[in-house]
C-alpha cells in the first residue's frame, strides 16, 4: 500500500518562544534543534534572524541538520525593492536552505495594519518570494490570518496565496493566526483552495488553540487536502499556543484514519522517544510538565475509575486507547503494582542488584516510593537518590557519619563603603566515628561574588569528612534545579542535583522540603553518601 | 430567528473527580454545584450514590438547583431484577428528579469485562431505564464505549442504544469512553445514530481529550445531529480529561457557526463569569490555573509579538478572535525582549500612564528592561515589578522607607526529643522616616512546621512597617516559583512572587540574585511597593 507523504514542519524556537515566560537561551535553542532533528521532523524553524540577538545569534552558528532548517521573516515592505529592504536581507544573509515569509492576506489587515493598497500588498508578497527564489532559495508563504480574511474576502484572500504560488513557494500555509476559526471551517476553506488551482501538495496549515481545537483544525486540513503541518513541540506558541507536534504526531502514526493513507518522517522507533523529548523540554523551560497532556501526559493512561483499573487487569486494551509504551508512557493503576515489581526489578538490576521475583522487599520499596512520590519527591531523573533509597531498604547503605546539625545565615547589610552587600555563611557538625567535626564555610566565589547559601551549606559539608575527604576532594556541584511543586503557601520544594567527580562521572540527587536549604543539603547529602557507595569507601568504625 | 436549544450536562462531580490528584470534599460539592447553578448548566451529575462516603453524603444533603440535579449509576447487573439490584437501589434512593445509567454497549466489554451474553445485557439496559422511569424519574443512558463498538458491531451498538430508547430513556448519551475516536468518525457514527431512528434532540456526547480533541469531538455531534453536551469545568476528568465547558461555552455562545443556530441556558452576562468560575475551581483544588486555558487562560490575550501588539493598538481585533471581556477575561501586553515601544506605550496606558509616541524615556526604560532581562529578570509574567521599574524611570516611586539590613539564619538540629527539626528566622531593619525598626520572625506555620528561610523573611519584612502597616495586613504570598536560568555554579535564581490583598486583587513580582533568598527578597519587597502605590499610600517625611 502506498501512502502518502505528510511533511511535518516545527515552529517551537520561533511561534513557540512567543509563549508567555518564554525565553529561551542560544544553547538551549541548539538542545531543542537537536531533539527535533532526531525525532525526524521535516522542517526545523529556527527563529527571525535580525529581530532579536537571541535569534541573531543561534542563526550565525546555526545548527548542522538532516532537516531542512529555516529561517523565518516578513515579506519586504511597500516603497523600497525585495533587493533594498533590510529586514529581508537579515533573513536571506542567514543563509539557510529554507525561508519563510509571513504577509497579509486579510484585506482588513492590508488597510488597516499596514495602511498600503491591496495591489501593493500583492506585489510585496510576489517580490518577496521571486527575490528568495532567484536567491536559490526555497520559499514558503505564511498567509496570516488566512481564514478570516477568505471569510471577509475570498478572492483577495486567494490572490494573495496564489501570488505567492505563482512566484515560485513551495508552500503556502494557511494561518489561523488569531486561532479563532472552526475544524468545520478550515475543512470548507482549504477545500476552496486547493478548487481555486493550488494543489494540497503545496499547502500548509497553521493553527492556534483557542478554541481548544488547533489539534483537530490541523487534523481537518489535511483531510481536505493540506500536505504540510505546522506546530509545535508540547504546544508551545502565542496565546494559548499552538497546534501540538505532540499530540499531532502519534494521532498521525496510530490512529488508522491517518495511518493507513499518509506517511511522515517520524519512525515507530524515534514516536517512543516521545515522552522523553517532551519532559526534555520542560526540563528546559523549568516547567512542571503538564499531567493531563494527550499521550505523553503522566495521566494519559491511569486508571482510577474503580470499574476501570479490574478490567484493565483482565484487558488493558478495555480502557485504552492505545499502548502506551508507543509513546514511551507506561500504565499506572492505582490498585495493583504488579507490573510496578517488574519494572523495579529491572532498574535494581541496572544498577547491580538481584532481586527475585515475589520478594517482600519489592512491594516494600514500591510502597516507600509511592510514599515520597505524594511527597513531592521524583524518582526518574535522580537516579542516585532511587539507589540509594533501594540499597537502603536492602540493608545495603552502612551509617557513614551523622550530622549532627547545620546553621546557614544569610545577611544583607552594607559595607564600609555604603554598598549592599550579601552575604552567606554555613556551619555543619558532622559526627565520625568518635570524633565530632565542625566545619565552617562562606558563600563567596573566587571573584568575591556572593554565590548564595546553598554554595556556603556545599561547601562546608565537604570541606572536613575526616578519613572519607579524599573520596570527595574532586566533587563538585554542576546543577542545581529548583521546583515548587504545589502552588500556594503550602507549596513544597524540590531540588535536584547534578555532582561531577574528577573522572567525568555524573550523578543527581533530589531532596524535598518546604524549606529550601533543607532540601538542598539532603540532596547534598545523598550525593556524597552515593559517591561513597560507588568508590566501595568502608565505614569508620563507632 | 428562532434558535434551537442545546442542553448542558455537567460532570464535573462525577467524571471531574476521576481525575488524578482530585477528591473533593461534600463541602467542595455544594461549592461547585451551586457555581453551575449560578453559570445556567441544564444537568448537575452529584456523583454515584452508594458508590463511595463522600457521594452518599452529598445526596443525603443534597443542593437545591435550578438545573435538574442528577445521581449517575451502572445499569442493573444480570442475574436479579432492576428491583432487586442494591446498587440500583442505592441510586433511586438518593431521590433525585433525574438518573443517568451508564451500561455496555460494545460486543467485546460485555463478553469480556461483564462475561455475560449480548442480550442479557440489552435486557439489562430496557429494564433498568424502564425500572427508572416508573419509579417517576427521568432517565439517561450514558453507551460506554458506544463509538468503538459501532465500530467493532454497528448492529449491537445501535440496538444498546435502541433498547434504551425505547424503554423511554430521556437521553442516550453517546459515550467516547477511552477517548480516541476522531472528530470525523465522531460526525459519521452521531448520524448513522440518527438515520437509525433516534432523533438528534434525544441524543447526547460525551467526550474525552486523548487525542487532545474533546471539544472538537462535541462540537462535530452537534454538528451532525446531537442536542445534548456532557463535559466538566476546567476539562477536569479521568485521564486527559473530559470536554472542557470552559472552552464550549465560549465558543457556543460567540462563534456566529453554533450562536446563530443555537441557545444554551448560559446567558451573556452568566459568560461573563466564567474566568471567576474557573479561578474558584482551580482554588478549591489548590491547582495552579493553567495559563494557557482557551478563553479563560492567563495567557489567552497576551500578545508576546511585537507586531501583533502594534496592531493591537490601532485595533483590538486584529489579533483578537474574541473581545476578552466577555469571558471575563483581559488583554496583556507583555515586556520581552521582542517587544518593542509601541507593546510599551500600551502596557503603560493600562497602567494609567499617558506616555507620548517618540519619548525618550520609552527608549530608556526598554533599554533598562533588556540590560535587567539578560541579568536573567523577567517581566511578562511579573506585570507588577514591570510597573514599578516604569514608574521608578518616569520618577512616580518615592522612597517609602529603607531596608538597612536583614539576617535569615537556617537551623537544623535535634530537639529535646532526639528529632531533627530545622527552623528559620528572620531579623529586617528599615528605617521610615527617622525611626528604625526591627523585626523579627519565625518560619512556623499554624501547625508549627517550618516553612523555610522565605516565610520567615516575608514574615518580618511585612510584620512591622509603622505608618504603613494597615495597608500591608491584608496582604498574604499565593505562590513562589524558582527558575535557574543558567546551569552550573554561575547560576542565578529568579524568584516570581504572587501575593494576594483582602479585595482578591494579585500582583506578580520578581528577584534576581545568586543567592535565592536575596532574590526572593526583592520579589517580597517589590511587591510591599506595588501594593503602596496602588493603594495610594503617602510617604512619611524624612
Amino acid at each position: 500500500m502506498t501512502r502518502e507523504r505528510l511533511t511535518l514542519y516545527d515552529t517551537t524556537l520561533r511561534d513557540g518562544q512567543q509563549t508567555q515566560g518564554v525565553q529561551f537561551s542560544t544553547p538551549e535553542k541548539h538542545a531543542i534543534a537537536a531533539m527535533l532533528d532526531s525525532l525526524g521532523i521535516d522542517y526545523i524553524e529556527g527563529g527571525w534572524p535580525g529581530a532579536n540577538p537571541t535569534d541573531s545569534e543561534f542563526f550565525a552558528d546555526k545548527p548542522q541538520t538532516r532537516a531542512i532548517f529555516t529561517a523565518f521573516g516578513m515579506t519586504k515592505r511597500a516603497g523600497r525593492s525585495a533587493e533594498n529592504d533590510d529586514v529581508l536581507a537579515a533573513v536571506l544573509n542567514a543563509g539557510t536552505d529554507a525561508v519563510c515569509l509571513v504577509g497579509k492576506s486579510h484585506d482588513f489587515h492590508v488597510t488597516t495594519a499596514l495602511g498600503i493598497s491591496l495591489d501593493e500588498n500583492l506585489e510585496n508578497i510576489r517580490a518577496s518570494i521571486a527575490h528568495c527564489v532567484a536567491q536559490g532559495r526555497e520559499a514558503h508563504f505564511d498567509a496570516e490570518h488566512f481564514f478570516d480574511g477568505y471569510k471577509a474576502n475570498p478572492d483577495y484572500a486567494l490572490k494573495c496565496l496564489h501570488a505567492a504560488h505563482d512566484a515560485g513557494a513551495r508552500w503556502v500555509v494557511l494561518c489561523d493566526t488569531n486561532g479563532g476559526t472552526l475544524p468545520s471551517e478550515i475543512s470548507t476553506i482549504t477545500r476552496a483552495v486547493i478548487d481555486s488551482g493550488i494543489p494540497g501538495a503545496h499547502i500548509g496549515i497553521h493553527c492556534h488553540d483557542d478554541t481548544g481545537q488547533a489539534v483537530a483544525g490541523s487534523l481537518a486540513a489535511v483531510e481536505a487536502g493540506a500536505r504540510q503541518i505546522q506546530g509545535t513541540l508540547n504546544g508551545l506558541g502565542e496565546r494559548c499556543g499552538n497546534a501540538s507536534l505532540t499530540t499531532l504526531i502519534p494521532t498521525l502514526l496510530l490512529k488508522p484514519a491517518f495511518a493507513d493513507r499518509f506517511e511522515t518522517g517520524v519512525s515507530r522507533d524515534a514516536l517512543k522517544g516521545l515522552l522523553r523529548m517532551s519532559r526534555k523540554l520542560d526540563d528546559i523551560l523549568n516547567r512542571v510538565p503538564l499531567r493531563t497532556m494527550p499521550y505523553v501526559g503522566a495521566s494519559a493512561f491511569a486508571h482510577k475509575a474503580g470499574l476501570h483499573a479490574s478490567a484493565i487487569l483482565k484487558d488493558p486494551t478495555t480502557y485504552e486507547h492505545i499502548d502506551p509504551a508507543q509513546v514511551g508512557n507506561a500504565r499506572i493503576v492505582p490498585m495493583s503494582n504488579q507490573a510496578g515489581q517488574s519494572n523495579l526489578r529491572m532498574r535494581l538490576a541496572d544498577m547491580g542488584v538481584q532481586v527475585e521475583k515475589g520478594d517482600a522487599r519489592l512491594g516494600a520499596i514500591l510502597d516507600e516510593i509511592k510514599e515520597r512520590e505524594d511527597q513531592g519527591y521524583a524518582y526518574d531523573s535522580a537516579q542516585a537518590s532511587f539507589e540509594l533509597l533501594a540499597r537502603r531498604a536492602l540493608g545495603q547503605v552502612p551509617d557513614f557519619f551523622e550530622v549532627k546539625r547545620y546553621r546557614v545565615t544569610v545577611e544583607r547589610r552594607k559595607n564600609k563603603y555604603n554598598r549592599i552587600v550579601t552575604l552567606s555563611e554555613a556551619v555543619v557538625v558532622v559526627k565520625i566515628g568518635d570524633e565530632k567535626k565542625l566545619s565552617v564555610s562562606e558563600s563567596m566565589d573566587s571573584e568575591g561574588h556572593d554565590r548564595g547559601p546553598v554554595n556556603a551549606l556545599s561547601k562546608a559539608l565537604a570541606k572536613d569528612l575526616g578519613p572519607y575527604q579524599a573520596v570527595i576532594d574532586d566533587m563538585k556541584l554542576v546543577d542545581f534545579k529548583v521546583r515548587i511543586t504545589q502552588g500556594g503557601t503550602e507549596a513544597v520544594t524540590r531540588v535536584i542535583i547534578d555532582s561531577e567527580d574528577g573522572q567525568g562521572q555524573r550523578w543527581s540527587t533530589v531532596g524535598v522540603s518546604p524549606n529550601i536549604v533543607d532540601a538542598s543539603f539532603e540532596a547534598l547529602l545523598d550525593a556524597v553518601i552515593w559517591k561513597f557507595l560507588r568508590d566501595g569507601v568502608q565505614p569508620c568504625q563507632n
